[in-house]
């Protein structure tokens, strides 16, 4: 196929060809849709502008909606010899319409075009990743309700600490996820402005009306200038990618959890056989290798930032080729979050949690404080307590029986706050899976 | 100083406690003012709980007034021999009020302590950052309107694209920053939550009211969870990086466009002489250091959030001593970033723009599009009059002359919108500042 | 197909397993080779200590031949249903030859193994990367000697500085290449150490023959310790990425110079046509994409350390499956890096350079120095020249006319050693690509 | 004090000038000595070649010998009004000198000098580093001989494995630093190459001698190409910053493996008690802060290089002044990794380990491959064998007497290869440390 700027019919070099288009083909078709729902918008504006008929805009609009229809059906596919998937919708317009579809590249850009398609598309992968994460955040919830009085050390550098609960425990990654998405619902926000219109990004002779387009893509406002239109490409995606850097962040915690507690040595969770693996040497190994891989993509999906960030500083304004590279990038990341989402939402129900932890003599020393407390609350000083104490510990006078915890106050083993937690994450994954 | 968790008089290693503490003296400094002023509000609790008298609160609170009377004048200094300033400060409380003293740990620990100082440290850092942003904003948006019309080369992958202007440069910067305080305030608001009574993160058995701490020290809410609580530990000054690292992003963009437009290959703008630095070789250099250096220094801030991850990741939940670095890391970066604003708020307003470079032959081929669109609003379709005017250049029969410039649509040379968008800013940046 | 860690003939989870196995089956066809290569050389030694016998070795030897046979001429393929190649090549064997086949594994893992394939893939790969650099570097020889006098500016801080020639800039990557190939031999030899025997990182109560298995696959010596063995997963993989990532950087700073270089407002240099791209909105641009690319492509690679850093660091001793992910990290990078040595091997004979460039008035000063250096020989102290032709520029009273430079000591503009770089390159690439 | 490059006694603005030094008066004591033993090689060759007089050259090198002397000898300060190191030995020879000092500068750059001053300096740390790795590697082959024989739980996906020994597992700590010292070696040997002479990155017309400064300076060769040589700048940085990321690495991985052995749950080790810390909640808390700071510490030095990459990635050839911080990103950490190494040198020599740990029920699997390996010996496959304990431990029929272990293959519990290990570590740190 002809590249749109070829002004004669020279053969562009093989190679060449190749190493430009790279892997944008694997890309381009999750983002097909975004393209023609885009180019509708703008051919609607044309017209509304006068810089074509409404005759023109109803001719297009008919082809761009068979072509939506195609997309959405399945039975869409890039032209292999396409250079990219917007060259290939321009082509099948002034195929179907001849000089009627020439008309449709008026007074936009390839640049604003991937700008636009890559952030509908991003709203579009926003809304599903909170969906999924909401689901892991009702499950957590629900464990932490399940398991609220059942206790389990507390640790502080690696070290036994202060008694804990499974309460806590599931409860704290439910209300770490409460403050991941509160900063993805301010990037899915600050990307959600519309660039189309910036063109190559210094904007155009034409009087277009971006506001039109802004209110019909349903985008909440504009890329105003047409310069930082522009600097959004590689921004909306590291934005992102920062967002998503931080939830995975919260992911691969809570697996290095869930590997550490299934060890022989901590052995206070387990899980149904089926989600186990095994050792090609070693016939009694029940390996979590889910959650290991959970972590371990978690852990790349944290590389995500600096990696874009590499790839985009120190480059002057204005558009550089190497922005092409950010679909490749963010793009299958994005598909591996969702499977970690989706087989940590497939698992974790089915997870077993370990009753009489704390029986074993080895946990003792988690209640030094809980017998301070008590001197305390008999009227000595917190210091002299802690003092009295250390002594008996020292001494290997320290004894305490296991009773029945009174823990109260907000946040603690006996008052985890689920309700409030839920309330607040209600509220900001309504705004995100709007 | 004998250490607040030491039971006997046993010497300390001096090599392991020069090793553990490491900088730590060199940043609690500036922790000290917040340190006590969450000792007071924990104080106050702690009477209206019963779990101290409000007399042993009253004397109390004036010890720590002092204290904060003593750090406000510049007269506190933190003990060489102390371990932390949490340990400074309830050493004074004991030195001066006895066994009343050895209360004001009740129901805290320094895990929760130092989350506490941070966290209200930080906010004030955020409220310096955005008032410096503030100020580079209005400079940008007034160097904006001042040359909105003096054009400039657009480039696109460094090759000369399109017309831009002076205008449409400031302005891009200026939007810029509006999307990085939109990203600031989300993130101000997410870590404005109250860690205090989590203690070592697992709570207690003292019946403390969190909900007061959280009003009485301003935060929007509280982390509920105890276990979480801790887990902000590390999150926090990621989350902050994260957020400067993209505001460190547009400074570092900026200032690269300022050291290229300088270049004598460009030619754009230039500094008055004290502002540039020379050569011990080259006699007629005059260099764009500061602005090299504003790069550099934004770039290593940009590194910031991968270092935070590198330190903090694959840690199981609970505190662990590594966290501990989080100072060292992100306070001088902080500081650093104040000074890049800082300098670039006192010189900036000197900058002077050339006029007439769009004269020179070389920038011709910039008007091709306006060629092209001249073509369109007489009856072209765009792609026919693209391959017109594209045959026009490879004959070499292009020309065109520099007319006034009709870019009207919003966004473009003609329309900045600056309006909308220091409309816009101002909402936010009030509620930074706040 | 039947997991070889299953006792019994219950299915495992679809989800799971998909999960797991993730991108593994992409990138074991490249391993299947080295799989196989090792299997062989196991065989023979399990016969050696006695562990089987030589007709059992050489039933064994043969299949695995002929595999290796079907695998060179393409006619090999992973069976989906596979965990991964080394399961594949163990019930091959086992499908042919019954109980003989079920020995191979003895004294074995698939943790060695498949340190084993991903150490004998990797030794491959950097002989063909290296047989690509020594190409580039022979083009950068010619391109030095060919343009030696060519003169050109030399910039520091993207100011005009003093005179430099083709000859130096090309000379200047070529050396560079020096310094990135010897880092990358050195690591060739680092991981050039046989793991086979480890186990599953604990050795095991079999007598085999480690040092006879490294003698037959070629290494220079074995990773002795088994834990340490294991500890090189991981390990390998990022030595390589740091030594990819300096030879990536050298490549990206070079296509950084020539997309500059090849800007209107520099024109320094130039490419055929068919060696740029097009617009879809401005008819005169002939992008430089693949130099873009390239640098864009380099700066991903660059990122690659870090990501295996994040991936496996904080992981305590022992395999956990997170390294996994390390192929589906570094495998990729290194197809691309290829690529783009590739094309530099092929676009960059073409680069044509412009004569002339210093004639230009705004280059004047680039001869600043010269004047001082004249003073200097004519009896001034330094420091009195540089004042003084100081002098002269701020009172506009400097002129120089260009006469051919007299630049003659080391890696001088007249004198670019580039014999003895040529030399020091060469005896390096001998054994990078034996 | 006036600026070496201001022609006038204009004052340089305050702002301007402390933004600009920055920290370089907090690093550049380091480089003070070796500023001068550059400028001694500098002067005599200056000398060699006719450039000045013997008699210049004499008076000259006597105030350079006086100021080694007092750097030496702790009496040298760097002038708070100086703008660096390289300004101020020139004022000196000036001061004290007149019109001979003037000539000190002729035919070099500060560029070139401060290339040479951090190359020699980070040579000698290399030194320093070597040394104390040295002494932490003898420590562990020694407690690697010493424990040989005492069990430990092998694991993966941290699952019980296969028996494990203290001889393994501190004799892999030892072999780790054996292939990092083989990297370090290498980049010492890429970084030890002269730059003295490439001035401002391209030389000059001056007819020096740089073979005479490379042989007078001990380096192995020179960095020819002059742009090549100020290429390095940052380059050696990075190197240098790769190979300490991977030894700090090693550090990480083990002082992580010491936190979790120290556990509770795991209980393998104990330090003695002066070498933990306490809680200001808990009493009975004794804390490994020390492993835990050196594996922060080490973590923080893995980032090292990215953040190098991101600071000078992206600029074109030819010096910017952001090179300037690499300073301040290096050198404090490699006083941190030689902090981390003498806390190791400290306090591992007095590690405890304890005896008899296989003899608790949950370790009992841990022999199932060696059951297999019966079998195998007594005639069955391994397939078979696998499947058969497989089935037994399923059935709870799974037992297994721990009887003395017959590994014997190298690298196995029962053979260490310390002294092969041992005698390649030596050949290296040799080299190293010369």
């Amino acid at each position: 196929m002809k590249k749109i700027w070829q002004k004669d019919q020279s053969k562009t070099d093989d190679l060449v060809n190749k190493f430009t288009v790279g892997k944008d083909l694997d890309f381009d078709d999750r983002l097909a849709k975004y393209d023609v729902i885009g180019s509708m918008a703008h051919c609607k504006m044309l017209a509304e502008v006068g810089l074509i008929s409404y005759e023109e805009s109803t001719a297009m609009l008919k082809v761009l909606d068979s072509i939506l229809e195609d997309i959405n059906a399945g039975n869409f596919e890039i032209d292999k010899s396409a250079e990219d998937i917007h060259s290939q919708v321009e082509a099948i317009l002034i195929e179907k319409l001849g000089d009627t579809g020439k008309k449709i590249h008026t007074a936009r850009s390839r640049n604003d075009q991937v700008l636009l398609d890559i952030k509908l598309y991003l709203q579009q992968e926003i809304r599903e990743i909170s969906a999924l994460v909401d689901t892991l955040f009702q499950t957590l919830i629900s464990l932490a309700e399940q398991h609220q009085k059942v206790l389990v050390p507390g640790y502080t550098h690696f070290q036994i600490a202060m008694p804990s609960s499974f309460g806590l425990w599931f409860g704290a990654y439910a209300e770490s996820l409460l403050d991941d998405v509160e900063l993805l619902l301010s990037v899915k926000n600050i990307i959600n402005k519309n660039p189309l219109g910036s063109a190559a990004g210094y904007g155009s002779s034409f009087p277009i009306d971006r506001a039109s387009t802004t209110s019909k893509l349903g985008f909440i406002s504009m890329n105003h200038n047409s310069v930082y239109a522009q600097m959004t490409r590689g921004k909306s995606e590291k934005l992102l990618a920062s967002a998503l850097s931080v939830l995975a962040g919260t992911l691969s915690k809570f697996s290095y959890d869930v590997c550490l507690y299934l060890s022989q040595n901590f052995d206070f969770i387990s899980f149904p056989k089926e989600f186990t693996t095994g050792s090609s040497i070693m016939p009694h190994k029940k390996n979590p290798d889910i959650f290991e891989l959970v972590r371990a993509r978690c852990n790349r999906i944290q590389s995500l930032p600096n990696e874009l960030i590499l790839l985009t500083n120190n480059l002057p304004s204005g558009y550089h080729r190497d922005m092409q590279l950010t679909k490749e990038i963010l793009f299958p990341a994005i598909d591996s979050l969702k499977e970690c989402l989706e087989i940590l939402n497939y698992t974790l129900p089915n997870i077993q949690v370990k009753d009489g932890i704390l029986e074993d003599e080895k946990y003792k020393y988690l209640f030094s404080v809980e017998k301070i407390n008590e001197e305390v609350k008999a009227g000595a000083s917190f210091r002299d307590a802690y003092v009295s104490v250390g002594n008996a510990i020292e001494n290997q006078e320290f004894d305490y029986d296991i009773k029945d915890l009174q823990h109260s106050h907000q946040g603690s083993i006996g008052n985890l706050c689920l309700d409030e937690v839920a309330h607040q994450f209600h509220k900001i994954a309504t705004k995100l899976q709007a």
